[in-house]
């Protein structure tokens, strides 16, 4: 569904060879889920995707259309979308011409959601892979984009196969100095009795998580807290529970990190799918 | 120019929204110099760009067109392009679909070269950046890409523009310890005496050039050396002269790093400019 031509299918060229979106990875995106019940559309918080979509074009200088045209878009691609159950909504903003003048191409997709993610919501393997960086790199240097959800997300790419390589489902990144930082595309939280923890924005670089958000918001209300703070992946593994949540797998137990079990906390599962709507 | 599709005009709409080059920054590309006189092309080392799109292609697990196929794209794009003078010559490997079993979208293009890039060959001023990893941070990490030239260059392209914010032409990328890296598109060059000095690779993630390349093979004839070392901004400073290097805009003495002007090196200019083939 491409904004100023319709629905297209997913085949169709829409991007030109000028695009910095292609030329440079320079774009954004966001993506949340969507259930489909007997023709009935149900989007996870569309309004808060399309508000850091927002913020994402901000920060890399891109004009993006305003929510309305979003939400118009999301609507029509939900209309045509032929599949039943659960599917990935993504909405893209390229840069536009590096030499002609065009301007940026905004389009959403729906992808089915299939098997692999729903046995990762029961639960995954994962490997700590360096992310090469302090836990403080990026500090006043927002030229390095962090907690900027861009399209440039070949190293995210990368990370995962590698984790892949290594027999596990997914990566946990790790700064120079010790710290465990995010996954390539989710958060990590972890447990202690009705202290639930995460890492920091800002200066780490982690992505603010929609979910990490709607998680600190219903906390209160079933007796828990939620902190942003450091820690390693020892104190992942001496965890009540451990998880990495995002928006369209949801709650993912980590099962296994590097080649240590993890202890399955029920309790844990149970809370935290909860508190993240899944 | 399109592998499998011939000339299309730079406008057209060739990577759909499934492509992993575009969804991902999942691609690669290389690029050098075109000379047009008299209708005839003069195409700066293509066969080393190509060796180095290959190397970028295998580090990303992306199946790689023969280099002859390369060349006949260059040729024919060569052949219907219509200016005279330099051109940036670019070849782009997308990494195909992510969810569709679309192959790779292969393509060269040919972009006429500016004024800004001609007075630039002239001299440069120069902001430093960190660039948030340490000088070893890509050890034992391919996953990070270090070195690998995929299309996934937003940091890059918000560097420059935060360089431009500074009233500089160009960023130097500095590491957390504190040694020069790279430019965002260039290898840095120093010149003390009879010595030119440029970053390693490998670990520091910093591109293999081959600008560099050209310039170490050339170096003995006219009695200079090449070597790999760290060196810091201070060094930069200190040396004899400072360049930036890169296929497309040559050698670009730096004229000014941060506040401190640098010496005009007018026999360095000489000596890089010929080793590099500018």
């Amino acid at each position: 569904m491409l904004l100023g031509r319709g629905v297209v299918p997913t085949a169709t060229p829409v991007v030109g060879v000028d695009d910095l979106g292609l030329t440079r990875g320079h774009g954004c995106f966001d993506a949340t889920r969507v259930r489909f019940a007997a023709g009935v559309a149900d989007i996870d918080v569309l309004e808060l995707h399309i508000a850091r979509l927002h913020r994402s074009a901000a920060a890399l200088g891109i004009p993006c259309p305003e929510p309305a045209a979003w939400h118009d878009l999301t609507q029509e691609a939900c209309r045509v979308y032929a599949g039943d159950g659960e599917a990935m909504l993504k909405l893209v903003l390229t840069g536009g011409g590096e030499t002609l003048p065009a301007g940026p191409v905004a389009y959403v997709t729906l992808t089915e959601i299939g098997e692999e993610t729903f046995r990762q919501r029961e639960g995954i393997t994962v490997a700590t892979l360096s992310r090469g960086v302090a836990s403080d790199a990026y500090a006043d240097a927002p030229w390095l984009l962090g907690g900027v959800k861009t399209i440039a997300y070949a190293t995210k790419l990368a990370a995962k196969e590698e984790a892949h390589r290594r027999g596990a489902d997914d990566a946990l990144f790790v700064s120079t100095d010790g710290f465990a930082l995010e996954a390539p595309t989710s958060a990590i939280v972890v447990r202690h009795g009705r202290e639930l923890a995460t890492t920091p924005t800002g200066a780490t670089g982690v992505l603010a998580s929609i979910t990490i958000d709607r998680i600190a918001e219903a906390a209160p209300q079933e007796g828990y807290t939620l902190t942003h703070r450091l820690f390693t992946p020892a104190d992942v593994r001496a965890a009540d529970g451990a998880w990495f949540v995002s928006s369209v797998r949801g709650v993912a137990p980590i099962r296994r990190l590097d080649d240590v079990d993890l202890p399955t906390d029920t309790t844990g599962d149970d809370v935290v799918r909860r508190l993240a709507g899944f």
